[in-house]
């Protein structure tokens, strides 16, 4: 039921964010997306909110990788540096998980390699009692 | 230059997402979200990336409520309960600032008062040198 | 089994680092700690360790003031202003709870009510099946 | 000044908390602490506030080894897995830096590879003016 392109591809918010769905595995996700001027906040560069989605959308496709159903119940994010122009990635990996919580580090970087922010995020999992 | 209403105008990603201000005044400020489809994930509820997003324009408002520009740098998003219809709002108040410094409690609440989101931003604040 | 008292007495590492419980009632809770040089850090400021661990007191008491079993899962702290004598408050207050999880602030302050720094923290509840 | 030894020897409260500095490099930093009877809370576990300072050293440790004095601002806290006997590792490692501020991953794991709690801390570094 989570399997990954069909949970990625309902998820209507990502998708008006502009972000992509570049590989999921076990665990990981890797996202992308092109800064448009709607990304932009009141400095003129890419807005918090959207930065978070885009780190949000790879921890999400990550933590529902296993196919139970994982919901983000915390997240943190660092912001480093400022991004105006060209894509910026973001990459999930699983730091643990148990049968009920997992938790993933996530790091959003723009197309030279820059560091733009650190996410760590939490989900509740929905494993089926026996 | 950074006049309230002027600062939350500008900001393309807040008004892409259906964000309106509602309040503004030194260190607070309040702002809405009527729920839309596109505001969703793959589980039906509103995405946490549009929570978080809804949390940080409360944000963004109260800290350059005081004339100085504050830029993000950290922030964390607890989630409590999930929203699927209606409207949401977010309230930012200040913790603390100082001439570097400035932390605000944001509480995100649905339109019957129920408890959302507790989110808690901290930002840089490029307070002029004498 | 959860009795306020019973429970913060038992709490070897808060008695360790010198935290005394001043209040708690159900989702509430108030505790202090005098400032010892065994608190501070290489700056000669109080640790941020010690300033966790008094916020993480103020949290565990109030989140297992309603006599269900809370184990914290996560925290965030921000620090506004450092502190090297006298003495420090935590007063921790619920945002919301549900059955398997609550949110809780907490706000840490000197003997003058200067802002030292803020709390978040979540725990996860046991609430037993019936 | 700032001399990676001098550093941490003179950290009072993580000397009291029963840590040890394995290894400092730039930008990282291992610190270890066996578990004591001291250490634990009311549930008999390693108390979260030891597991927050076990990790806040590491953390301090590695943002402090670049000779310029950086200061702790913002720190999360995700809690894994709970401990009660043997040690507890905390291993620190930069994710990046630019003048004013730096963020760290820490991993703290037990004597078996388990995944105890993962942290991720910002500094203020205090870069001189040229």
């Amino acid at each position: 039921m989570y399997k990954d392109d069909t949970f990625f591809l309902s998820d209507a918010f990502a998708a008006d964010t502009g972000i992509e769905l570049l590989d999921v595995s076990p665990g990981k996700a890797k996202v992308m997306m092109e800064i448009a001027d709607r990304h932009k906040n009141s400095h003129g560069t890419v807005h918090g909110g959207a930065i978070f989605t885009l780190a949000d959308a790879a921890f999400a496709a990550a933590s529902n990788s296993h196919g139970i159903p994982a919901a983000a119940i915390n997240a943190s994010i660092s912001y480093m540096k400022s991004a105006s122009s060209g894509v910026l990635y973001a990459e999930a990996e699983e730091f643990s998980q148990n049968p009920k919580l997992a938790v993933y580090n996530v790091h959003v970087t723009d197309g030279n390699g820059g560091k733009i922010a650190l996410f760590q995020g939490m989900v509740y999992r929905k494993t089926p009692r026996r």
